[in-house]
């Protein structure tokens, strides 16, 4: 499996109106098994997203998906910056979307 | 909703044994939306794990079921340290176990 652990920062003010926009789009994304958003309670910009993919190449197809592409564009205005992206490698837990 | 975010390090050569142990007894965890224990391909002994619960209380009470403390203690001595522990809201997305 193929998992990403990614901090992003809002546009002062604007974190929940991003959060909706990542929100969408999200129900069908072919070997998706884990995509969760979350504000950080200490940042009030920040946004952390982790995900966990069958495969880096699911992953990386995702990007190209109407809807996907859709929530970018509509969210690029919002961002004001990516703090961190780790790669990860999961091996199992609950929760995994089958 | 309750998340947690957090690095942690295998004694050097135990990253795969300890890995087995977290994940003993993650099934019957009341509240836990999800857990996914992960490598870090970059750094050998690195483990990430990623946490939702309904509430911070359900997580606070997992610490107490039988399995999870059987799984701390026989985790504890290939633990070397934690790197990192973030705490998040989480607020949606994929793979959340209902």
């Amino acid at each position: 499996m193929f998992g990403l652990i990614g901090k992003m920062r809002a546009q002062p003010g604007k974190r929940d109106a991003l959060l909706d926009i990542l929100a969408q789009g999200t129900e069908a994304m072919p070997g998706c098994l884990s995509y969760i958003i979350a504000r950080d309670p200490e940042d009030a910009d920040a946004i952390w997203i982790t995900e966990v993919w069958d495969r880096e190449e699911s992953h990386r197809a995702s990007l190209s998906l109407p809807a996907v592409q859709a929530a970018i564009a509509e969210a690029r205005p919002l961002i004001a910056g990516f703090d961190s992206s780790t790669r990860t490698e999961p091996v199992g837990g609950v929760g995994l979307a089958s």
